[in-house]
């Protein structure tokens, strides 16, 4: 239970510093947008970073945390434990690509930048592509992977079920705007020809 | 070889088909373009579909065209005729998701629909993150998958190759073109405030 804390309280500490410190002069959606980047790139790439370049992790004796939510996430997904390749596949390109990206994410929205929400959108459609892999894998394996149904529940399902469901409004969002942008280009050329 | 034949053959027949009946009125890179999302999406749902749909193909004695394809590739990677999850996965998902995508994309090409950039690079996106699952779980699992080192180059690496090369390609040129258009969205709101 104490893991879980940790984590929720460093996530609550990390999306508050977000919230106050770079959300100036921004809308709240575009604030909340930064906190989830943050949030969602630090756990890419410290947790499943550690997770990726840790294969003995299960046989750390210290009391090092990050071997242990690794340890207790296993309870939902044994195959963290038993390093999957499929598993190994999917984090690693989390950790090393979509992690720095999520961070570039938040800069990109703290200025403004043109290419804010194509990025936001590469790494929705990557999060949601790596949790098909990963729920289907398990799928065609039997799904049984969960040492109880609630451990099934509450960490296979609960914890990516939000990679599931944000990365889905997140794309969303990014495809209206980046097609709202092409019709304005669209239509400005027009003019322009009319003119 | 007659397999590969067949499939080069059928595949120079779309492919002119759609350079001759799509391709009036458009310049030549997004003919080129035109072609390359009929060929990779007729791929993706013929080819790809039936290995996805097809857990026997292997035990096939007819002389089904699609079951030879994937017991002569199987040569290349074995994990096909053992059906390995990470490859259905991987495949399942390019058959049912990218391959009517891909289709959708010489349509939305053909018309010039504002959404054509955006589409192109979510499918090239998505062929690339399969292309890295596939390549990185033959990894971490010994990379020991092909009958003969002819096969290795030629079907595992060969045939795969075409799918991370062109979605660099398309990715790139869609992300600019996407970035473009946002940057000319902001000029145009500038110099409306100013007016």
């Amino acid at each position: 239970m104490s893991i879980l804390s940790v984590y929720l309280a460093s996530s609550l500490f990390v999306v508050t510093l977000v919230w106050f410190l770079f959300g100036r002069k921004k809308g709240k959606l575009e604030k909340l947008l930064m906190c989830w980047w943050a949030f969602s790139g630090l756990t890419h790439l410290v947790l499943e970073g550690y997770f990726v370049f840790s294969p003995e992790f299960f046989k750390d004796n210290t009391s090092c945390y990050l071997a242990q939510v690794w340890k207790e996430y296993s309870k939902g997904d044994s195959r963290y434990a038993g390093r999957d390749s499929a598993v190994i596949a999917v984090e690693g390109i989390t950790a090393v690509i979509e992690g720095p990206a999520s961070l570039l994410a938040v800069y990109a929205i703290a200025k403004g930048k043109t290419y804010s929400y194509v990025l936001q959108l590469a790494i929705s459609l990557g999060q949601l592509y790596g949790c098909l892999v990963y729920f289907i894998t398990a799928f065609l394996e039997g799904d049984n992977f969960a040492t109880s149904s609630f451990y099934y529940y509450s960490y296979y399902i609960g914890a990516n079920g939000w990679w599931v469901l944000i990365p889905l409004l997140i794309s969303y969002r990014c495809w209206n705007k980046i097609c709202e942008a092409a019709t304005n280009g669209v239509e400005t050329k027009m003019k322009k020809k009319i003119r």
